[in-house]
């Protein structure tokens, strides 16, 4: 099995940096605090409009003649519409597997974040509150919705699996990271109490969540678990016979190899590539199939600063005024990380790209120069990313 | 010279058809009475939230990679937002310089409304009203937009040129076409007195516009007239040496033909785009540099059923249930007809097609087999259309 394919990014699950303009009018960094600050009538206009707009049936279409054969779409808990002030998206997911099935791709879902957070970043949710592990009946409720959604689309033809729950934030990375600093709460009591999560936690999660998933999920169908961002810690997970066809996602950006001394050059993402990225998931790929299930070309090299991380203007870090690199050389940079990291996954069990489109605007914005990057679309028209039809 | 281009439609003035989700919660059936029938902030979260994200930065460079070289971009009269109660969209504009200039695009501003109406089409803003060119002051307010677009962009690098109105509906056409019928407005009395345009009110219009806009627009900008649906009115018109580089503008669709008793056969076709497309802009030609800046690849034949020039399900005429032809059957057709049409506009000054993008879903809902061939981005993709980079 080797999947290619890329990520509906900011479709259902907002991220503000994808498309500032959701989020004009307000302070609101995540989309918890957006309906919060919108009128009710605003925000459910633009949510639905967007929702309507940003992925159709169009690109569905456009990402299957770019040779890909699967798309993975992060929702968010309240996709079912139980979770006021959230408005429901489950309408948007059952075209989109109409789509998919007309276009000859599958889907993997992926629930992108839980009721109080399990990361504490922006793409969770919530920017710096971690508490969703120690709220048993929050954890309840997310069974429920991998329940649903299993129950929903288990049979169909597109199915191609389920992700259980995106970025669980283990306790290592949560210190390293310094999640509060770089994402800081809003509301501090509410985020008293937060903390990464235990391994103990997740592995107990995860064996729940299996059993619950697959009440309903064919067993050719994938049951898809997330790293917490330690790859080599689940040797001794769920290797017994009854767990079939379970994929353990890691995901790799360079932005992240960078903060641990990766040289910004083109020779150091080629080594640190191979060393950080395909070795581990060669290895892993023993235990589980593996798929990185969120990687990009974006790196500070092209950038022409460091970004610390990936650190943009939105977190206040000014980017250069002009372009460092000629479009040619540009070309030459990112095709080299490209094929790099795609002989990487190909160790594994395939990719998925983040993100197939966002709105940065890089011309007439400032501090953006490098972040089209992220915008597969804009990879495929610039010749950064080899197609392989 | 000669263009390859693409409309931007439904972006800065809508089309219910291309995208329904605007109009979401409405009887409205034009760009009039939507604001007029929604609640001033959902009208304005809707509209703000449409023209950020239905055409990007992402699409300049997505239309360049496709090895086309211009965009043809329909303005409302209202972009300047002195006409309440709608939104102006200058802003929107200014960036897509920004964007065509970085990627090497040029812009061919099409001012696509007039107050009043001047065809009583849907596109045209307001169905069954065509008064405009009888109201001296409403005249006068389009030859101000239009002075006020050349002295904003008169100069800029990515200017192509100005169109001074869309479609403009002469007597002949009007009549032909019963637009009242098709288009039935919603207020009679403000529709009484609608009635087709003379052809002397046209050619006064064009010459004020002309001597209007040039005194910012660079002769080397072009000035283009549409042909108001007669095509070889126009030859002893703005024949004189002052008058340089204006441009005329044909639009030619295989449904209107259909209308007149084109056979709807790949060969009927052939034969109807060779004599009544290619040999009349041939001739006109040696008056003008001639563009055909709306055409498209649909047809009834890859339909099944006769739309009766472009009826659709938002007319009330039912679509077929199921695709009559194979996948490899319709490219067949459609790469047919559009290497027809391309060489016929060869013929001419060149071409924009009609339209980048709709939103029309032919998967989820009912009725729109046949009608993705208006979108250029899924011409693409299922390579109906041939590029030549």
């Amino acid at each position: 099995m080797k999947v290619k394919g890329v990520n509906l990014g900011n479709w259902l699950v907002l991220e503000k940096w994808m498309h500032p303009a959701l989020f004009e009018g307000t302070t609101a960094e995540d989309e918890y605090w957006l309906p919060r600050q919108l009128d009710r009538k605003v925000y459910e206009a633009r949510i639905k409009l967007h929702r309507s707009e940003y992925i159709t049936e169009r690109d569905f279409l456009t990402i299957r003649s770019w040779g890909l054969d699967s798309v993975r779409i992060p929702v968010p808990y309240f996709i079912f519409g139980d979770r006021e002030p959230f408005i429901g998206c489950i309408e948007e997911l059952d075209k989109a597997f109409g789509w998919a099935e007309t276009y000859g791709l599958t889907i993997l879902i992926d629930l992108h974040t839980a009721p109080g957070g399990q990361n504490g970043s922006d793409n969770g949710g919530i920017c710096g509150v971690c508490k969703w592990a120690s709220q048993p009946e929050e954890v309840e409720f997310v069974l429920s919705v991998l329940e649903r959604l299993a129950r929903r689309y288990g049979n169909r033809k597109g199915m191609w699996g389920i992700e259980v729950i995106n970025e669980p934030m283990l306790e290592k990375m949560w210190n390293k990271m310094e999640i509060q600093k770089r994402y800081p709460p809003v509301d501090l009591k509410m985020a008293e109490g937060s903390r990464g999560i235990s391994r103990e936690f997740l592995r107990d999660f995860y064996l729940k969540a299996y059993d619950r998933l697959r009440k309903y999920l064919p067993k050719e169908k994938y049951v898809v678990i997330h790293d917490g961002f330690e790859i080599d810690i689940w040797k001794d997970f769920m290797q017994e016979e009854r767990y079939e066809n379970v994929v353990l996602d890691t995901h790799q950006y360079l932005m992240m190899g960078e903060m641990e001394g990766c040289e910004q050059t083109i020779d150091g993402y080629l080594s640190y590539i191979k060393e950080k990225f395909e070795k581990p998931v060669e290895e892993m790929q023993q235990y589980f199939p593996v798929i990185c299930g969120e990687w990009c070309l974006f790196n500070s090299l092209v950038c022409g600063h460091d970004t610390q991380g990936g650190k943009s203007v939105l977190n206040g870090v000014e980017g250069v005024k002009q372009e460092v690199f000629s479009p040619e050389q540009k070309r030459e940079i990112y095709q080299a990380v490209a094929k790099a990291q795609l002989s990487a996954w190909n160790k594994g069990a395939g990719y998925y790209y983040w993100s197939y489109k966002l709105l940065v605007d890089t011309v007439n914005s400032k501090g953006w120069i490098g972040w089209d990057s992220w915008d597969l679309g804009r990879c495929v028209a610039f010749d950064w990313f080899p197609l392989e039809k």
